[in-house]
């Protein structure tokens, strides 16, 4: 819409300048392939359905109290699996709310915050929103994060492990290099997509002060419908946290997605199948894109950046998308000829094999 | 927790100063009498369970997906129910995080916030944690809002109608008289409480360009435990509100919380005689009370403001509490002598009345 500069007085003098975040589109189109937001392709654990179930007892009584402000019962569930104790789980609205109290709480620093510049681009918005400095490092050529680049004075960094839209792991050894190179700032690793085939480094957390990582039941537990991020660190780190999110909304946590992460967390061997299965499926598109002459970076997510020499991505993405096809480009420098999709069902992934094989590139 | 300086380095500098908003208590005791946050004691509507079960369908299929980032469904659900256009529709996870969002979007200016000192004490931690400059206006003698003193230089001003935690109302007519004496700030009505009594300024949002109205789920509609809450105002106002929710968290609200506050607002019978239970218990509440010798302001809210001139209040929350009744005394300067008591059913309401009557009077 256009606000008139009459108008424009109103809004405080810095929001005026935001450039706010796109998510990828949530189309409304029925028999849709839709392959651009990372989705699970499987609905979540059948334990989420008794779980909810169990909250519209007696009318949805429930519903009319408070949650419990501080999600004890959720932090206790991602505590016991995640192997850690309950002071280290810090919890909120989606990861994307953990991170926003993640930039505010750790970030806003007279020394630059380091990421890499092809990343998730959430970050810049961040650090414009809460005024934090940023200092960008460019990818290597071959789109992977080079250590010695994040060994400059900085008051953070903040690294996305497998990256994303690269879908590239860097590896636990590279992660400590920078940790032991950066004693005075936070590091955070922010593990969207680590369950499909990445290590974790919430393994590291007990013996580095500096680590925080971050991770989301929106992918790996197919919760995206429902708005549960956390992230794990010491109690030093967690205490910044929850100052944050207190003096932002004391209940962040609706009563649903407190007793639906739960019991998604409380199903180990689900999660552990349908990881599985996604990986597979994975590894069969790589196999098939590859015969079609697709180059794919190296995957451990659950999705694939690929690019089609014999073609532009921005029209391949529009054909894709006349046939109900729906995958992520970007158009950016360096990644405006790589497509970003999302693995789904092995038909699924069929049907764009088939699609692209059969009509496009025939 | 103890965090030692050295550990401090990894805060941000202004977090450290924070002074965070702390809730009502939300104990988990068999048999207690919650009257200290305000909550409904009638469950929500039935449609609201309905609602819920439709998310489940297909193994909760629709959770592996992101919500509507914008709610559309939602806001088009309370612009019905408001008798406002969509367009004019902002929504947030609880009425915290809408404000929240309002004191970014509008209050970070050279010239100070005003609001009165006794009110929402999540203000000041608003104030603190986006930098906005205040000036505290006190209530006159008798708790109420002076509206002369809104009349000086401001860079906005928030006012609680009905006020918490006194639960007066100031009216309509005074309310346009501080829109008119401010028509370069931004004034919002916070009007959690409206429904239980008091009239809406909602009906001057088309009238007044720097109008913005907020309002909950959490108490009208029994919805406490789902988190949803509104504000209502011109488009070049929700505008401002839209960046700064897109910059922050793109998907705030869960198919849950969709799906259920829509099925609240489509349900207005149920909406209006609840309210008028509510507001009837309040009346022979306050009658029995005035009985027993307490002051109490009158409220147009779904809470009381009292107190007993004979008794310390401090000592009748602590002895309220040995007997499982819960109220909310707030330990500060000009209301220590007041309890905040939240409007139950009437046989709970009895149960107060007979402990304060038989038990701790006697």
């Amino acid at each position: 819409m256009n606000i008139t500069t009459e108008q424009m007085r109103f809004w405080s003098p810095a929001v005026r300048e935001l450039e706010p975040y796109v998510p990828g589109e949530q189309p409304k189109i029925q028999n849709l392939l839709k392959l651009n937001t990372n989705e699970n392709p499987y609905p979540p654990s059948p334990k989420v359905v008794e779980a909810v179930q169990k909250v519209l007892e007696n009318s949805a009584d429930a519903l009319r109290l408070y949650p419990d402000p501080d999600a004890s019962e959720l932090k206790q569930a991602i505590a016991k699996q995640q192997q850690v104790p309950v002071e280290q789980v810090f919890v909120g609205n989606g990861s994307d709310e953990v991170l926003a109290h993640i930039f505010k709480a750790f970030f806003v620093q007279d020394l630059p915050l380091l990421y890499p510049d092809i990343t998730y681009s959430f970050y810049p918005v961040y650090s414009q929103f809460f005024g934090v400095n940023t200092q960008v490092i460019p990818l290597n050529d071959n789109f992977e994060i080079v250590v010695d680049d994040y060994k400059q004075p900085n008051g953070g960094i903040i690294i996305t492990n497998p990256n994303a839209p690269t879908s590239i792991d860097m590896g636990l050894a590279a992660i400590e290099e920078v940790l032991q190179a950066n004693p005075n700032s936070v590091v955070v690793i922010d593990e969207a997509y680590v369950d499909f085939g990445a290590e974790s480094a919430v393994s590291l957390v007990e013996k580095y002060e500096n680590l925080v990582v971050c991770q989301t039941t929106s992918k790996s537990r197919s919760l995206a419908g429902l708005r549960v991020g956390f992230a794990i660190a010491q109690p030093h780190l967690i205490a910044a946290l929850e100052a944050v999110k207190n003096s932002f909304n004391s209940y962040p946590m609706d009563r649903f997605a407190i007793a639906a992460a739960v019991a998604s967390f409380e199903d180990q061997e689900y999660f552990e199948a349908q990881n599985q299965k996604v990986i597979a499926s994975r590894e069969t598109l790589v196999a098939q894109l590859a015969e079609l002459g697709f180059k794919v970076l190296p995957s451990s997510a659950n999705f694939i950046f690929a690019s089609l020499p014999s073609k532009d991505a921005g029209e391949l993405a529009a054909e894709l998308r006349e046939r109900g096809i729906i995958v992520r480009y970007f158009n950016k420098p360096r990644i405006n000829q790589f497509l970003r999709i999302t693995i789904g069902t092995d038909e699924q992934n069929q049907r764009l094999v088939d699609t692209l094989k059969n009509e496009i590139l025939a």
